[in-house]
């Protein structure tokens, strides 16, 4: 029997990209990746804005400078798009599919705000569309749950998802950093970009979060906004509290069902109990965990970005979309759930951590408990450090709604003997064992 | 279009089976079980070994006696066998896939012996065998490996995959148990048998490093033996000396590269430092570690057993079988590599931990160093705690291979100054960040 060639357009020769190329040309594993796609994988097209300039690795009769060009071509089977950013990626993977070819992406921000208009278009015209790389690297959580979790009813998903914001929060809680000093120590190491941005105020974890949602409960993905909060407010201080009270702080993304049809997605920093697995997740790691009704308790753990880690996501689903093609057939796209409704991020409840630094008088504490008390926000426990004129308050409170603590703290605010107000930081509960 | 059917026969009706039964009967989830199946799944039969004894959950009219002419009944495309053991399980498996239903099981013992024949079996009649159950349970690593992760060269796998022995360790270690008291604790409370052999001497864990082993490396399934250490000479002293040098003692099962074409499958003790991914994993917890070349570390964490984590497990599998039922194909077996030649545990080094109770008199320590000195064993650093005539003392070695800490040991007992030799524990290096 002959075996079939499957060919690949890859747009893109970024980290990725090169790593990936490098992969499918690597004699050692020719073998393994025939067997995997029961196919022979021929490389035809590698797009880039500067088709002359020489890569390493990558064969020059092979670079194109036409993405769309490539993406058009009769004989791509498998377009790789790891280009990035929405336009001109959409028409490049529109193109694609339209005509009846698969795409494999690693676009977080396409498939976050376009993803269920394409996968429609790769349905009606026999394709696949897959994107393991775009949510945590190199870890297969999107094939998970589209395969082996199939038919179970996850209830929620915690992800840290962002290796720059747990690389800083990781240094913080390690090394007693500063957050400024742990930022520019990231952006040193080149694991934050010069504008942070996207990273510290949670604007990627909010599209990771879109995606996981879609896949584990759901939900259409059309760029519908996340309740989103970042990890700039958490200072030092707050680190080394919870390190007392037996936590850490990680920024983490949330996909959470409430009730029978209400659904919670929101990113946040959160205190985290220390024997819990994701306390567990160090530096520029990234897990995901999904609390399934029956199957309990999963983590999955792994490099969150990378050029060989994120390449051996990409290659994962090349593989499968070559299978798919050699056999003739296609995945089914992840079924909506239209009747979901999106819950306010106010409405929930949940333990909080908050500080506060007041003058340190006679009858602040009795003034600043009166204000919780107003808001019907229960204190579980306090502590205060003095130092000179003032006083620090760090308070954890019982489950108390966001919405009330929000207004609780606005009103402290007013009050004379408060100076400033620290982050308020969500407290989740529970360890697994 | 007509919605087809795919027909189960499922063998045994216990925690596991009666879950599954339930999860397939479950209206609320009847949608994304046929979306996830592309099939209706129905239930034609569950073989008992009384069938005229009700059981809740399942319709009387479905419970058959004769496992065996379940598993030859022409109407049933998949067969789950739940009941474990060798035989029957392998003739009313073999019987199915020779007759071209496909099998999904749950049985670590099944496959760890005749895996690689049953598979050739399945893959020669069109059909696929299944057994995401058999090793940790609920957590999906079994597809992870043949699909994400096909075409990736793993260098080295380290499981925590028996729940049994992570309950008395996480005892010992949590609440400063002793392992007699541990174990009876999980006796107690259903995490051990009565008779504890298969668990705490880690019959149970080697036979799921084979199955994994032939799954990240490819090596063949039929009970070759496996370089077994179970749990049993673990003290809480142990346990202790672990806490206080930043360690926590897991039982690991690990699959290990050995340079070019040498493998090493083993199961042991560690010492696994504090800030590893894998020391988080508590209590009845189970997880898989994987050192890919290219992905770089993955960790899964899951429920390692309980009737429902390891139904959705089965029920993943039967999802999957059904789809490549209706689409007319069935899964590649895995691969073989004939190459691979097991490296004997002994030539492999580490650093270890030793402890020597001693007769406290001067030169004893000069005495024993000697005898490290002479088999050529390092130490790192070693700690003396005195108690009464007699004297602890607990070290680290530097890297040494196991023969050698073996004889080491060995010709300590030999001196008159050396009352007892506790444990030697392997250390697992380095954390993950």
């Amino acid at each position: 029997m002959k075996t079939p060639h499957v060919r690949l357009g890859v747009i893109g020769a970024g980290n990725v990209g090169r790593a990936l190329v490098e992969l499918l040309s690597d004699g050692s594993r020719q073998i393994a990746l025939v067997d995997g796609a029961t196919a022979v994988l021929d490389i035809v097209g590698v797009a880039v804005r500067d088709p002359d300039t020489p890569r390493a690795g990558i064969d020059p009769a092979l670079l194109v400078g036409d993405a769309l060009a490539l993406a058009a071509r009769e004989d791509v089977d498998v377009l790789v798009e790891l280009a990035g950013g929405v336009e001109p990626a959409r028409t490049w993977v529109e193109t694609a599919l339209r005509r009846g070819a698969s795409v494999v992406t690693a676009n977080k921000t396409l498939m976050a705000e376009h993803g269920t208009e394409l996968a429609q278009v790769a349905h009606e015209h026999g394709a696949d569309l897959l994107y393991e790389a775009s949510v945590a690297g190199g870890i297969p959580i999107i094939r998970a749950l589209r395969t082996s979790l199939a038919g179970e009813k996850i209830n929620r998903v915690i992800g840290i998802v962002n290796g720059t914001t747990n690389f800083i929060l990781s240094q913080m809680t390690s090394e007693g950093r500063d957050y400024d000093e742990a930022l520019k120590e990231a952006q040193a190491l080149g694991f934050a970009e010069a504008d942070p941005t996207a990273d510290v105020e949670a604007f990627d974890a909010a599209a990771k979060v879109q995606i996981l949602s879609s896949l584990a409960i759901g939900t259409a993905l059309h760029g519908e906004p996340i309740s989103r909060e970042g990890i700039s407010a958490v200072r030092s201080v707050d680190v080394e509290f919870a390190r007392r009270a037996g936590y850490v702080i990680k920024l983490i993304g949330v996909v959470e069902r409430v009730g029978a049809n209400g659904l919670s997605r929101r990113t946040h920093p959160a205190l985290i109990p220390v024997d819990h697995p994701l306390a567990a997740v160090h530096g520029a790691m990234n897990a995901v965990f999904i609390e399934g009704e029956r199957s309990g308790p999963l983590m999955w753990l792994g490099q969150g970005a990378g050029g060989y880690p994120t390449a051996t996501a990409v290659l994962g689903d090349v593989l499968h979309a070559a299978r798919n093609r050699v056999s003739g057939r296609h995945d089914v796209p992840f079924s909506v759930d239209y009747r979901l409704v999106s819950v306010d991020a106010g409405d929930l409840s949940s333990v909080f951590y908050l500080s506060i630094d007041v003058r340190d008088e006679p009858g602040v504490l009795a003034e600043v408990a009166g204000v919780f008390g107003r808001h019907r926000v229960s204190i579980q426990s306090m502590e205060q450090s003095g130092f000179g004129q003032e006083a620090r308050l760090s308070f954890l409170t019982h489950e108390a709604k966001a919405r009330d603590i929000a207004s609780t703290i606005g009103d402290l605010g007013q009050l004379a003997s408060v100076d400033s107000i620290g982050a308020s930081i969500r407290v989740i509960d529970g360890g697994v064992a």
